[in-house]
């Protein structure tokens, strides 16, 4: 049976509300006392660097949920399901932050968290990139305006986007620093360049229909 | 006096969305560090088993509340509160899993574990079964659309359905991976056959019906 | 400036859902290994009764802080800050909640953590008569069907009603198990019985009227 | 494209509430045990004190952006992006918390901890700025109702009002706790005197219209 989109947007704008504010969780407080504060709470950049990308890369993964949703009319049990898969895999983030922040000045250990948490993008990439398949497969679940055949010609360029992710497992073997940088750099040009859903409607007369609705 | 059912999913969907992302809290960053850390990432596995298990039994149940909801036209008083002690069930639930993670692989404590995170389920079966038994009884929160008789009718099936939960107290007193799994098969298995809630109205004109009101 | 409603009810449902949540997190996961986890669970009753006391607590201020703000028709901003200082003193809960927990079995200090919490209910029921104050002071919030008179009237039971409070801190001074199960049948009664707010039109025609609109 | 307001102000409250809730995990359960629990808890006062003074701060901030998005119609990207932004500057502040009221009483540390902390806002009031110009700039996103030329001479007052932040940075190198009581006062101005938002329409002649409108 098909619903109706309200609760399964609110309940995903829950869990990436809940995930993107636990990461701050992560971030522990100096326990140094006297006048050694500052180099104290200076040792911890890799925490306050992780954080940001994090922050970004979830803030990201957010906006394109909104967008996606935007577009639909209703859910089915398929996606309502994809859409729980997705959230779990959101969910871990804070764990592969947590991870790589501890670990980014450690050596060795520092490139296996950066194959972690840049590996994790590629699980997330995967799914999203299911979870787009199965939209524009038959697009039963699409508002009328969104242009169907258009839509699923999308799902190469999302592909093709998707390819950054394995690119920065590469990088984790050689530099965790660089490849923190790097997925901020991807979640800047994301936020930036979005993949347009086409609709059938131009956006011109979109407006203007939503200027009568008023 | 009876109210609308807006707040009450709201609260409800919030509930479920911080039960279900601080699952992730319980699993712990390994404080290996040098070379070791695949290592010492591996052994963390029944955490992560145990954080994919519950997270499907969480969405499940989310799905499942869900459903019922999106079938009651308002809530009264005694609803309310048996929707909180649902939601009092669901957030022990994190609790549980935490336990059973930690003694996945130790022995006998490893069954009692095991023994806790299925009674646990047992109870939540009991306490959802009390749920659908006050809903369908009277009948008097539903939708108009929803066939109460056949409701009513479900309740042997929704029950019939909750008997696989003490087979995994059963089970746990043998094997606490077993169990893990056979926790997740049942999740599986739930996402896949949802007890459909009789409608009055056939879908077929229940679906022209929504093509109307566009 | 008057405003609506729906985004202060959004965020605090946010705040009560998540207080209610995270009080989860004070029960520990027992360190224990081997044959030794039944007694170790066991000798963490303390935690598991003030979780379920507290859940209920909180559960009924919830419902409450629902029931009213169902009869209002908007905010303004005393009313804003109002709920603010109602949602600060709620968030703390958890925290007098772990104290009491951890402390319970303890002589002296279990008087002395009894005796926090019972105070901090009291700091609660004097702020939420202060808010049922400025609500019913004027009435220029309410809704056209709320008897402006009649919920003026109610206050004195209010204020009655509030007055078992009070009694726990007194009831703390001799026994913190007795204190918590009198907190206990405090939120029992209350779940079963609610001072109703007056409306102007009986509870009939409002039914009729919702008919209606469908 | 723009899109309605909903999601992005049902997500930003949750993150707001998730922030502000959060707060308590820092403020610990004393561990001392017998007649000492009373002065063990006293001694914990810069956590009372620094988690009142961030409720409030936090608590103000959440009312502002809610005044904000009451007066728009509709987001752009850009917007969607400087709204994160505030939601990382916001999320972070529970930790700043955490660092002032840990460092609260120890010398020098304590100056370094409230600099900290009161820079935090300086950096939330330049986010906040940046966010209300872009707003006002064009004013392309706001409601008919507001005057879009009296909103953008807002800017200077909002500038000024933002002055007082820097003033506790300095105050910061002379004494922590007078920090975090300026920081208390500064909220409690800010609740009592909002800048507010030039309508076309008087209020009155609004009024009327929510009136008509039932």
């Amino acid at each position: 049976m098909e619903q109706e989109t309200n609760r399964v947007e609110a309940f995903s704008d829950g869990v990436f509300a809940i995930v993107i504010t636990i990461l701050v969780l992560e971030i522990k407080v100096p326990e140094t006392h006297g006048e050694d504060l500052w180099p104290a709470l200076g040792a911890q950049w890799p925490h306050y660097a992780a954080y940001i990308v994090s922050f970004m890369v979830i803030g990201v993964m957010w906006v394109n949920h909104h967008t996606i949703f935007s577009h639909l009319k209703c859910v089915d049990r398929p996606l309502l399901f994809l859409n729980l898969l997705l959230l779990m895999v959101v969910s871990v983030i804070p764990w592969t932050t947590s991870v790589l922040a501890e670990h980014l000045r450690d050596g060795e250990s520092a490139n296996a968290a950066a194959v972690l948490y840049s590996s994790w993008t590629v699980v997330y990439a995967l799914v999203f990139l299911g979870f787009w398949w199965y939209v524009t497969r038959v697009g039963h679940l699409f508002h009328e305006s969104v242009d169907k055949g258009g839509a699923r010609a999308t799902r190469v360029r999302f592909g093709l986007g998707a390819v950054a992710y394995p690119f920065t497992v590469i990088l984790s073997f050689f530099s965790a620093p660089a490849t923190l940088v790097a997925h901020g750099l991807i979640a800047v040009y994301y936020a930036a360049n979005q993949i347009p859903v086409p609709l059938v409607v131009e956006e011109k007369r979109l407006e203007s229909a939503s200027d009568l609705r008023k």
